[in-house]
């Protein structure tokens, strides 16, 4: 098949006709197909069923240190809980707090406390008249609907295959004094699996911001979510070459185990510095008594250690490799060489993202619902849901089966041809 | 023995003298007894280890109504956990949502969220001048420590043997329109053991606010934390009462059952009208995809409903009555009669609240804690740690066993004589 931009009007009218059947006959399929979230399938959940059994109801529940589990106290986790997070996210435990369930809650959180009472002693947001945030483009859904929420401003720095255009980031950061933050997610990227390279890190590491209270909202979901054992992306880590570059209060990192053990029932955690962890502890001794230890017991029993947790991760690994692997298979089939859309090749995450030409994404997104297949919306990808080009669109694979993922791609790119003449059609 | 204030000079110099010898001996034991906080003993967190089995490794983990448990969802809190928690708190489950492990966090966010984002469209009160709330007092410090930390300004109201000083909360809240919320442990009050009278419930939920946003904060921490089987308090539920006064938005009502299950590894809930849920859903839709729901369901396997749970509260019931009443009696023997001292004599919750001569409580505690005593600090009980009278001590008897409490006490009793007799001495 050539390049559709090379076909006549003919050609792609007739070639549409054909599509047409093909879409129709799907349609009349009466499907119901999900690749919207980044779910975890069911025999992904089932890996960590043994955690049920970690604590029984004879289990000592007492820490290393002594601690009674079940009672309160401990405002920033239990130690051993510690050591296995700050082995996960590669950060000494006196770097950590563990918190809930949730890292996306801690990244709430943290917005919301620099909103009423500022970053280390620098002014409460809510005082000035302008916040504003670097978002790297695509980039994850729920990290602008935080930013948004607050009024925050959000600026799109485009995403390269390195990491964000740090010629941008630099130029904005160290002059505007309103720009507070960047949110990153550095590994296997959301959504386009991009890890950032070591020029990158250091780049950020290196950043002479502005504003005194700027920080990068270092969002490491992915860490350890690896599909191939030796193929893996590894990334400098941000904190140590921080403290290197001289700026060690630079950086907030966020990570949970979410994707790990179970999606709501992990446990969560922030790396940052001593001062920052100082100057976060006077809030929380406020907002909690101390999170879930029962659970990170749970964790670390279930876990054992780094070494349990990577084997953990081997397993999730070998369910979603296939499902990957499908997804890009069928892209490469279908759409290779038309010149209608790129996709990414992630060897880790969650997401595979596509972008078709630009001004399709919207249409096809629609026209995949009407087939009875989910995609994320058009747009999520952006601030505001505002994708400037229309084109991307983030897949999600790993919730369905092989079987339905299958015919959901097919539809999929059934969808992206059509599409993708009807633009070409009117662009004519 | 005759009330101190009718001794002369000479026979309470004498009777220092013979309360400095028990005193020292005391100190020479090296003691270290804790009754500064309410945490349930190890004899009371053994009840509840039963749950560690109520999921295991083989276990269902599919709600009534077909969502597992495990996977992302669910912002409220599964059905099933609200009408166990509903009918704990004796709310409809459509007026309750279910949060993560700390009723403490959700009056914190519920402040926080008030400051950046304002109440039902209301002003945010950060952008406000001044913002106020009233504080029964004596009450919980860690209510007061969150109003302080967002700048809010307190004001005491004195509690009466029927709640907060009715005439004084109506004429404040009709009056002045910064005023934004009161903070309430209506049962068993915080450190009292108060009950709301039905004058006083009613009265509350007839408020007439000078402030649209202003919302009574409902902490009902002890709903059912009764020490006897039938000498209960009862409450008019609020909710129902608000709604029947004609105004179902003035109440936010917390729960938990951190004092049921497990400190820091229970679930928290907050009960209130359509109105505010809706309004608080906007806001929780951006911190979180959902709490941690494998919790929910572990709490509703074990305790099945809400009469397994009131026969698991007459287990705590037992392990506690003896502990409250051998405070009592020691008050009772030791200072009865005595005019140095008023305590209260809960029928539940947490605590006992002693009320000594103006001007000792500080250096009763300061004296408890050179023998060996931890009690909470003197002020805790008031707004900015300050009590005007310097007289009120919270003593809290759950955690230590009945022969420590004993001794404790007896320690306590010695140090309320010695700094009544000092005050005596010094202002004759």
């Amino acid at each position: 098949m050539k390049p559709y931009a090379e076909m006549t009007r003919e050609e792609l009218a007739s070639l549409k006709e054909q599509l047409i059947i093909q879409y129709k006959e799907y349609q009349g399929k009466g499907l119901s197909l999900n690749m919207a979230r980044g779910k975890p399938c069911i025999e992904q959940l089932d890996l960590s069923m043994g955690m049920m059994d970690s604590l029984s109801s004879d289990a000592d529940m007492t820490c290393e240190d002594g601690t009674d589990c079940r009672n309160y106290g401990v405002l920033d986790g239990i130690r051993e809980a510690k050591e296995l997070i700050g082995d996960m996210m590669e950060n000494p435990i006196d770097n950590i707090i563990i918190y809930g369930n949730s890292s996306l809650n801690v990244m709430y959180d943290t917005i919301s406390r620099s909103m009423t009472h500022g970053v280390m002693g620098n002014t409460p947001w809510c005082k000035l008249d302008k916040v504003k945030f670097l978002c790297p483009v695509p980039g994850y859904d729920r990290h602008f609907a935080i930013t948004e929420y607050f009024g925050i401003e959000m600026i799109n720095v485009p995403m390269t295959p390195t990491g964000p255009d740090m010629d941008m980031v630099e130029e904005l950061v160290s002059s505007d004094e309103a720009i507070k933050g960047i949110w990153c997610v550095p590994k296997y990227s959301n959504p386009q699996g991009i890890s950032y390279s070591d020029e990158t890190v250091r780049r950020f590491a290196r950043l002479k911001p502005a504003a005194k209270d700027f920080r990068i909202y270092w969002d490491n979901a992915y860490g350890v979510h690896h599909l191939y054992d030796h193929d893996q992306d590894h990334l400098i880590e941000i904190l140590a070459e921080c403290k290197r570059a001289g700026n060690p209060d630079l950086v907030y990192k966020f990570a949970s185990t979410s994707k790990i053990s179970f999606p709501g029932s992990g446990i969560a955690a922030l790396a940052t510095s001593q001062n920052n962890l100082e100057d976060i502890k006077k809030q929380l001794q406020i907002q909690t008594i101390g999170h879930d230890k029962v659970n990170q017991l749970r964790h670390v029993r279930f876990f054992k250690d780094i070494h349990g947790m990577v084997e953990h991760m081997r397993k999730h690994a070998d369910i979603l490799r296939p499902k990957f692997e499908t997804v890009i298979q069928i892209l490469d089939e279908e759409l290779g060489g038309l010149g209608i859309g790129e996709w990414t090749r992630p060897k880790g995450g969650y997401f595979i993202s596509f972008d078709s030409m630009d001004g399709c994404a919207k249409r096809i997104v629609a026209a995949c619902k009407k087939a009875g297949v989910v995609m994320t919306g058009a747009g999520a990808t952006y601030p505001y849901g505002k994708d400037p080009h229309d084109s991307n669109i983030r897949i999600a694979p790993t919730y369905p089966s092989i079987e339905d993922l299958r015919t959901a791609m097919h539809i999929f790119v059934l969808c992206v041809k059509l599409a993708s003449i009807d633009k070409l059609l009117e662009e004519a």
